[in-house]
């Protein structure tokens, strides 16, 4: 396999898009397809100031290292969620984070929840039936309140995360298998601040695969933590990537396909207006600003409220 | 594992709606199960006379013999397609659908293909490029053809056919995968009259498993055609069943859930109104007055008028 630009030895092949490229090449590539991405779905411009939800994880770091080569402004938002489980989760996500932006003269805030809040995450979870059950939905929520939080009280005008095409099309395959209406209509790469508190949100890696972003990663030398979430062990959206990693076998592209198939019939018009269905009234939670779907404390709120 | 009737031992354990019966009252339940799913979408009643589209394998034959139980006016419908692939798919399918019929003492239609139409389906299909490639799609264009051509003229009020929830379910993932918007809203247990020379079609089966089909016929004795279509091998129908038994197994109940959810997010409103996008203009076949998609003669008469 040769690199399609240059004619020497490729270092990625990708056959989803029938293409070789050699590191240099690669390096140049990878963010140009952000920046048609930026520019597809109009996520920003230069005049933005953007805020980079990084985890220290490979995709969010290259977003960083990406939208700073690509001359944007963008400074970065740390959230140490204090997990352990063994691997020194937070400590050494953070640490990672930290070293990428003092090494690359960056801006970057950091929340620690536990100081915020009086409590890591595992233990606000642990003080709900529904966060024993499902500590992955408090994290969601916490990292949400505060992502919106600081993009708002410091101005930034649009939040970038770094979900890859290979989540967007999991949490799109988990959307559909249960039909789940309101999240397929607002499933996009670009989330307008149309709800009360809720930042601009834009996923700017949405069209590039996991494997792509990882080959960019180690080939910038870039260091990011490869521990998964401990957590996240048996979690439904890793058998979906799976599912998807067999039908990508089978025919390369289907996953990029079936990710830009659903925004297409979007575009033409498939699904109906949102409000035409129930369960789409939102509410602003009186405590925090933020949007939530019933009237009353949102449920970040309520549980931050417990352990204070 | 026991009967939950009777608390005998149970012949079938489905762990889908937690529940095993033995064989006197799995067959007792199955037929009510099916008259459930007719009653819930309106399919039909005894006054109206029934066209079953029967294939000779193990769904439409079962689907016959649990209408002819529940006392409706059903009728059979047999297509000689003329497929032999090696081990006389065809002859075989027919010989054991007039064994039933005869058997049963009831009404059967037969069309065969090649006397009817001048060739079989595997040459009407290689007439064709297009049909060279996906013989499949000839296939079943031709059978769509006949079934509305036989229940308008011998007056049947409705059309059923033997698609199970495996069926319905694959066919959901690939119009999903591919986010087709025209057939997923088309896409239900009823398809209504409402186009040009088409019958009402039904699938009493469609929330029955496959393998719950497979022990109905196999507890009720019924011979049916064990060998796939040999044109069927490597069809992507059966990798996307594959997919889903994937997924049954890790949580039993979500092929059913992902097609009911869809039934009830359609229910609710989650598509726009047909119309809304391209593609969904329906026009007469001059020739055979069936609604194609496209003006001019169907694919189906200029397919069948080369061989004639």
């Amino acid at each position: 396999m040769k690199c399609r630009k240059c004619g020497g030895k490729a270092a990625i092949n990708m056959r989803h898009h029938k293409l070789g490229l050699c590191k240099v090449h690669y390096l140049e590539w990878l963010p140009e397809q952000v920046q048609r991405t930026i520019e597809k779905y109009r996520m920003f411009g230069p005049q933005d100031d953007v805020l980079v939800a990084v985890s220290g994880g490979k995709d969010s770091l290259s977003l960083w290292d990406i939208l700073h080569r690509l001359g944007y402004r963008a400074d970065g938002l740390y959230i140490d969620l204090g997990i352990d489980g063994g691997v020194n989760y937070s400590a050494e996500s953070r640490r990672l984070t930290e070293q990428f932006a003092a090494a690359h003269g960056l801006t970057l805030h950091v929340v620690d929840v536990a100081e915020t809040y009086g409590e890591s995450v595992p233990a606000l979870a642990a003080r709900t039936a529904r966060g024993r059950h499902k500590p992955c939905a408090v994290c969601g929520l916490t990292k949400r309140h505060i992502m919106n939080r600081i993009a708002h009280e410091r101005g930034y005008t649009v939040l970038a995360t770094g979900h890859n095409l290979d989540d967007e099309a999991a949490v799109l395959l988990g959307n559909t298998l249960q039909w789940a209406g309101g999240y397929l209509r607002r499933q996009a790469p670009v989330l307008e601040a149309d709800r009360p508190g809720l930042a601009r949100k834009v996923k700017p890696l949405c069209r590039i695969y996991e494997r792509e972003m990882t080959a960019y990663a180690l080939m910038r030398g870039i260091e990011y933590i490869q521990d998964e979430c401990p957590f996240a062990e048996g979690a439904t959206s890793i058998e979906y990537k799976e599912l998807l990693n067999r039908l990508e076998a089978d025919k390369p592209g289907s996953k990029l396909n079936f990710y830009l198939s659903f925004l297409r019939a979007k575009e033409n018009g498939l699904f109906a207006p949102p409000g035409a269905m129930d369960g789409d009234a939102i509410h602003a939670c009186p405590t925090c600003g933020q949007a939530t779907s019933a009237p009353g404390e949102c449920v970040f709120c309520r549980i931050a409220k417990r352990s204070s």
